[in-house]
């Protein structure tokens, strides 16, 4: 199969079938722009099973997406969409850079959930950019800029009580959009440990990538937790 | 006089009357959140002087501001306010921070003039912000926020031509507001070569800060050619 794109995270394969694309998650890992990375054995595995199900939720929640189904422990098949430059997130808790920039402590509750937009561009850092900057950049026409923010907030309403049944706080999240050839707009990428904060509900302890990018212990056993509580299936 | 705060460009007093304060501009000149500074000899008559000619200017345009009047070549009095800690920046045409967050050239023009908003906190580097983190900051309503970014447009659209009649081009400002006891909202602050971006219409020549900030030559001299410009006084 021809390699498509190689990223941080996953490759991406184009497959005999036109249209659809092969992701492979890879074990890397990798924070602050790439700065820090290392090779952690499972990791894609994990990632790859935990956005399966995700996805499938959202699927089943009305949420039209890229998946179309796992090919193996570390692989699926995707619908394929010119992705949209941008990284919209989603917060529930202040954490991460937003307390930075803010200068709010990390934990503080967010009253409305906010919706935030970077510009993925890994030679400029992904700025945080405003919905004007989006439409200079023709990255996305205000109405899909609008489109974006509502389908995220969906996410949201979607993914709060998933995990919070499994005992899980969805702090914040990132989503990845794209386009397909009629100009609809499709949920694509990944969503796991590496593209949310998931704290757990009653200890607080952190069960994503910051256990990585501040050395909080085992990334595995985090990411594994994760899984087992989305009902994953165990590793074989 | 008991001096109320000391700025990096400018000290505050609080005079015998009842919610007037002076503004005394000073020599220093500061750049990147204070890590490049030096004294200018001169520089804050030119400011004070050029600051009360576009706030008389915006005034006869129908802009409520805070300037009482000139009092001495480097002193104003002006209408005491609680500073709204957001820098309202108008740009139209790309340059400074804009064009490297964003990736675009210096000089780009904007189709429509952006409004940003940055959180004025030294401590954080006047960090750029959404909407949705003003809010969050308390820093304003969303009715504030929306009235600031009106305003800021309106002053936007005076000063442009204002400007080009004196084969000056307007890239970019930046906007302080404050609140009176009442609740309205008064342009605050200052105007001047140090809080815009101006360039000579014909030959592109740099007439503002960034003569400091990326040592193009004598700061004086491209302030003294603004305040000729506007027909300002001529130093005694
Ligand atoms: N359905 C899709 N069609 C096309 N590209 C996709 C799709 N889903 C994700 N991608 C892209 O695949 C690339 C590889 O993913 P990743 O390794 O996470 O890359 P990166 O290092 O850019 O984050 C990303 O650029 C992502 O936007
Ligand atoms: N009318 C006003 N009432 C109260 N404060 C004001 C008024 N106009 C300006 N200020 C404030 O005066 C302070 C001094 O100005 P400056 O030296 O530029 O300070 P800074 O270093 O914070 O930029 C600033 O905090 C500014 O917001
Ligand atoms: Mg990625
Ligand atoms: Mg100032």
């Amino acid at each position: 199969m021809e390699l498509l794109y190689e990223g941080k995270a996953k490759r991406i394969y184009r497959t005999e079938r036109q249209g659809k694309l092969l992701v492979s998650y890879k074990d890397a890992a990798t924070a602050f722009n790439g700065e820090k990375k290392t090779e952690i054995t499972g990791k894609g595995r994990l990632n790859n099973e935990i956005s399966v199900l995700i996805f499938e939720k959202l699927k089943e929640a009305g949420i039209a997406n890229h998946l179309i189904r796992k090919v193996s422990e570390t692989e699926q098949l995707v619908e394929e969409v010119t992705i949209i430059p941008l990284e919209v997130v989603v917060r529930n808790i202040v954490a991460g850079s937003m307390a930075k920039r803010l200068g709010i402590q990390e934990g503080t509750p967010i009253p409305e959930p906010i919706v935030e937009f970077y510009y993925k561009d890994d030679a400029l850092g992904d700025p945080l950019i405003t919905e004007s900057h989006i439409a200079l950049l023709n990255a996305a026409t205000p109405e899909q800029t609008a489109e974006l923010k509502e389908k995220a907030l969906k996410v949201n309403q979607i993914l709060i009580p998933y995990f919070a049944q499994r005992n899980v706080r969805l702090i914040d999240f990132k989503l990845e959009f794209g386009l397909r050839k009629d100009g609809t707009i499709l949920l694509a990428d990944e969503i796991s440990p590496d593209t949310c904060r998931l704290w757990d509900a009653e200890t607080g302890e952190r069960l994503d990538k910051d256990v990585f990018r501040r050395d909080l212990g085992s990334l595995t056993n985090a990411y594994e937790e994760i899984l087992k509580r989305l009902g994953g299936p165990a590793h074989v």
